[in-house]
């Protein structure tokens, strides 16, 4: 079987990245509870707006990132019994490719270069599995769609979805 | 008709910059036509093959390399006329893919970061053709498969081959 996981919000928590150079730069409380539903540019003033999404294009934001719970051994295990690969829309960041790789290669190791993705669109990928926060992505996959729950897609509806990665354990192992 | 298009030796000139490095550094007189059906570096002294091996590793390698004649025009008309995805297996020279977006952005600006695919291996990837310089690239894959050719593959059979931009334009124009 061959599987595509997303990297932002699937393995990498791209979203508390934001909460929290927000909330240190800006002395604010903001926290995942209060942005359910939503996404963390939407849940702060209209002047920090531009602010916060600008935090993706800063040198070190990606590199920074920490793995999402549970995603290093649930993906190594995953990664024996299945092709497992990355895949990731990151061409509108070019700041974030080498960053992207190199936290792979720290996070990541057992997913070999050989099988990683950085594309724009992910609607040419094909495969059996795609594990995926943004219905966009999932939306246009010909196999099995799996949303991973991120708190900004809690309300989305639709798809398979999965809360964790224990539950993707539960599904996939 | 969605097309996958390589970049090294198909676009970007890769193997004159490595002739051109090794020419400049160990003051040789090595062309093109003297390596026809060889790699760059195995046609050096032995002493000089891990120099030349290593050239993909340097940083600015991938940003200075020369588009490929006639690339630019052709894949402009393709572009209107086709989807054209830009497809590099770049992951195993992290160096280079910020360059390679970069280097897009200058020559080939009319194909946006939507559709540039870097990858590690192109088996995943599925569409209506593949142009290629590397056989086992296009081995795998189940669209139209089109061998463009390079120094280092004039003596591979069994492909379409297109020796030029020209030809392309002919073949899918």
């Amino acid at each position: 079987m061959i599987l595509f996981v997303d990297m932002d919000e699937v393995i990498a928590d791209t979203y508390g990245a934001h909460i929290a150079i927000y909330n240190a730069e800006f002395s604010q409380q903001l926290n995942t509870q209060i942005c359910l539903g939503s996404e963390v540019w939407q849940m702060v003033p209209e002047e920090h707006q531009e602010s916060v999404r600008q935090h993706a294009t800063r040198k070190g934001f990606f590199r920074d990132l920490k793995p999402i719970q549970d995603s290093q051994e649930v993906l190594k295990d995953l990664s024996e019994k299945h092709e497992v690969y990355i895949a990731s829309a990151a061409m509108q960041f070019p700041n974030s490719l080498r960053e992207k790789s190199n936290w792979l290669d720290e996070y990541f190791p057992f997913i070999p270069w050989k099988k990683r993705i950085l594309c724009g669109d992910k609607h040419i990928l094909s495969s059996d599995v795609l594990i995926d926060d943004r219905v966009y992505n999932l939306e246009h996959f010909s196999g099995r769609s799996i949303l991973f729950t991120s708190p900004h897609n809690v309300n989305n509806n639709g798809y398979e979805r999965a809360n964790s990665w224990l539950e993707i354990a539960d599904k996939l192992l």
